[in-house]
């Protein structure tokens, strides 16, 4: 567990507090026969005579002696995760009774004092203990109870701890933590953001929530200050994404004089440096784009196991380890691809766009290996094995889907070409040839970090807002001025703290690892956010509801 | 000065870059007559000879031998303020030609080779030498320039390793770092918070950005975390209070098992082991509300100087030290305070409102000591003196303005009556002779500091939001839920990072220790926000403009 701390540092743990132990700390062999008081929640009960307290620490049993039956009535009726106080003796348990379940279970309090501090409601919503999980919509409405449990204070404190590390490795190689803020102005060419009314000027001015400090973190480049980091609130609308929030934490950095090998080496040393296990033998291979989409029909390649895409003139296959009995139900509602039972391979026709059959493959892939694990009990992804992969080499603009001869960014509108392809934005026809100076961290099928080197070139910076991804051009007229005192060149990286955490817990939802996360949708069960406002406060903002374009 | 590296951890601020040294590197006596490689920004040039480079550690001059006549050429219209490279050879500068005013005057590169990296323009707006400083509103529209001010790498800079501080001495002392939602609902009866549309049910829906985390770190105790701390980025709409910002910073922490003493203790400490400076001798006395109004007339008294408030039966009054000549000019306006030039005395007739008498005389101490200070020379206040005071005992509730019969918080509304004054709730005439357990921190007369012990009983609380306060109880009905499942007894603080940096800095105002403050009405004067959103935008928020309420 990572969660429990050491005994030794219990000198910390209680001070600056009336409580004199906590659980843990009675593990400590000096305190037996000695008189000890411990707060808690009541986690079990048995009749009048025992208890178990239960505090982040760990669990204690104590016992009622046969003369406090004042007290002992009010154990009887005390509900369960109710707030108690125990004082007694700290004894050694007798042999035969030592529960090896329990951490302290050869200890128990032999009782002088009980008192019940603050009554539970005698039903609980959420289920304490660790056998049985309750339903996510109960957990996340009681949040506050669904984290008495073990799992999810070992969650949240891992979490602590993981950032402490984080920080610690930065700036001990000089970054500098800097807030930025996240009352902003629009960015275009994004994620959608939200916006914010003010009262300023009789209505109709809007901030938007800042969806990450990604200008901000360039203009303290320009600035001078060479390392930034932050722990960054990040910002973004995407109602019904289910496994997004709308607000989520990112590790963000930037550095001036850095090429892409830089940020390899520090994203590479800082993982390492961070994660709970040593991972002396674990390895950041790169991969291109190109050779990504090509193998694995996908820029974020699973690389645990192999299943990797065949290429033939007229075909693309993926062959199976062993024959599929049922393929039917496995390509279930896809009729390109077939199976072919004789080599125990499944085929598509390629079609003139080979992109998209090969991210049809690349879905087809992850699903082949999930039905090998479940239903044919061949082991292909390990538990605790780390498969990071660097993706580089994207595309520097994508062709729009629904008009091809105009260009988006495949990262965002502020990533560098490679040097060799900076005279390619001259002419049109190369623009979907150049390479970008992006680049992804892939762990184990998701993309945990994606970052860029910059262009730091005034005039490259406005061209390619201007004339290639014809973005209004006003809204960054700031950063487009600022590149013209002296910009150094710089580059960064912004790591998904949230996802991160999931990975490294091995759970499979991000909102385990947020203390208050929203559901899918952007509720927040508990408070039921968001709300109605009073028509006064939208009056305030010089706002109303107008439902007619909706 | 705060920021520089010492150069002994100069293999760290180099790592995961394509510069060799930082130029404070280059103290290391061994680099001498060696080549060496920076980069940086051009401060200073001579004709073509000369130049001096500068990057946040510090400044080199550099010297371009007759040879080099093209880069002597470029040298000579490179534009103050340009990112360059300086390569060559660093050399003991002649002992005639050693500069004492900079750290590295003994110092000079002869160089090899000389690059501009990113030319800057010829016109700079803002002044980047420290002798003469720029108009605040240029210094927020070039923000980046300003960054490049050594005051304004101190400031930031100061910032991280201040909060690091924080966070080091918390996390020895067990506290977990959470990070708690920044949209969520209207809280009622605190500051006004802005509201944030969603898409959700056709419009009509709204998050509140958090104006505190309160809520969030009082479920986090009911949920087990016993310690809780977050630098947390909290959100008011405080249109036109010059000093104030729509979002700030505070040292947030929460406690289980604490009592008013236990809070104390922590928050000395930690202000203690934070400070730059050794506060030996530094004390922290406390004051009654009571007693501060009495003596000062306010409840955040500046005690670095005396002249208290005196109270005869009829009158209250201050002396001055000295006779004043022009007393009219100092209590202008006022014809309330009047001069006794026999007595020193300014005096003011006690009215039935003695609150408001006390105010007026509190304020009125100010401006003289301003006065003494500025026209008579008398030094009140020295430099880098520290006085911290705890205020104490304010009344639980204060009578409305508007209607005297009616309350609000003189906190919050989830403080604490002291235990012996809990069963004054009883009566409504006792409601205002109840003493909270809320505590402020004052230093140098500013308030750095407030928090309280809090409300773990859900009746109590439900009485004081429902029956006291009045206030809408439907948006805290998860909080008094929450407290209904054997919530701990606990409390907390919260400290304002900005005002306590600018007093640490001394620094008039918080915008000079945040990196991109808005102006005192809300505008980031460089992104030009908050700003006009186009009509779709709006319509996918089913909203419009509407100024007939205003």
């Amino acid at each position: 567990r990572h969660y429990r701390f050491a005994s030794t540092s219990s000198c910390y743990t209680t001070k600056f507090s009336y409580r004199q132990y906590l659980v843990s700390d009675l593990s400590n062999a000096n305190l037996i026969d000695t008189s000890v008081s411990v707060y808690g929640w009541l986690q079990h009960r048995r009749k009048k005579l025992f208890g178990v307290l239960r505090d982040h620490s760990g669990l204690i049993q104590f016992i009622l002696p046969i003369s406090m039956k004042e007290q002992r009535t009010i154990l009887e009726k005390t509900p369960f995760e109710s707030c108690i106080h125990v004082k007694g003796i700290l004894k050694k348990r007798p042999e035969r009774d030592i529960n090896t379940d329990m951490t302290l279970g050869h200890l128990e309090i032999h009782v002088t004092d009980y008192k019940v501090i603050n009554a539970c409601l005698p039903e609980l919503p959420v289920n304490i203990t660790k056998y049985h999980e309750s339903h996510e919509i109960t957990r996340l409405k009681y949040r506050y109870l669904d984290f008495r449990r073990d799992v999810m204070q070992e969650r949240i404190r891992f979490r602590s701890s993981f950032i402490a590390k984080v920080r610690e490795f930065l700036l001990k190689h000089s970054f500098v933590d800097i807030e930025t803020p996240s009352l902003f102005r629009r960015t275009p060419g994004g994620a959608r953001e939200f916006i914010v009314p003010t009262h300023l000027n009789e209505g109709g001015l809007f901030y938007a929530l800042a969806q990450s400090p990604q200008q901000f973190k360039q203009l303290l480049m320009v600035g001078g200050f060479d390392r930034y980091f932050q722990i960054a609130k990040c910002f973004r609308d995407e109602t019904g994404r289910p496994d997004r929030q709308p607000e989520f934490t990112q590790i963000d950095l930037e550095l001036s004089f850095v090429s892409r090998e830089n940020i390899f080496s520090l994203v590479e040393q800082l993982v390492v440096a961070c994660w709970p296990e040593k991972l002396e033998k674990v390895s950041f291979p790169r991969l291109t784009f190109a050779e990504a989409m090509s193998r694995y029909g996908t820029d974020k390649p699973d690389t645990r196991f192999g299943l990797e895409i065949e290429h033939s003139s007229e075909q693309l296959s993926i062959t199976s380890p062993i024959p599929i009995n049922n393929a039917n139900d496995l390509i279930d509602g896809d009729n390109d691809i077939k199976y072919d039972a004789n080599n125990r391979k499944f085929l598509l026709n390629k079609t003139n766009n080979e992109q998209e059959c090969l991210i049809k493959m690349g879905k087809f892939r992850l699903n082949l290996a999930d039905v090998l694990e479940k239903h044919y009990g061949i082991e292909l992804r390990k538990r605790r094995q780390w498969n990071f992969l660097w993706i580089i080499d994207f595309p520097l603009f994508t062709p729009m889907e629904d008009d091809r001869t105009k260009f988006e960014s495949t990262h965002h509108p502020f990533t560098a070409p490679i040097n060799e392809h900076v005279s390619l934005l001259s002419s049109k026809k190369d623009w979907p040839h150049i390479t970008g100076q992006h680049y992804d961290l892939v762990l184990n099928g998701f993309e945990v970090a994606g970052g860029s080197i910059r262009i730091y070139d005034s005039s490259i910076q406005r061209f390619v807002l201007n004339d290639v991804l014809q973005l209004p051009i006003e809204h960054l007229e700031h950063l487009l001025q600022a590149l013209e005192y002296g910009a150094p060149p710089h580059g960064g990286i912004a790591l998904g703290l949230d996802r991160l955490l999931a990975l490294v817990l091995e759970t499979e939802h991000i909102r385990d690892v947020i203390a208050f996360p929203k559901t899918g949708n952007g509720k927040d069960l508990m408070a039921q956010a968001p709300s109605l406002v009073e028509q006064s406060e939208l009056d305030y903002y010089f706002l109303q509801i107008n439902r007619k374009h909706s």
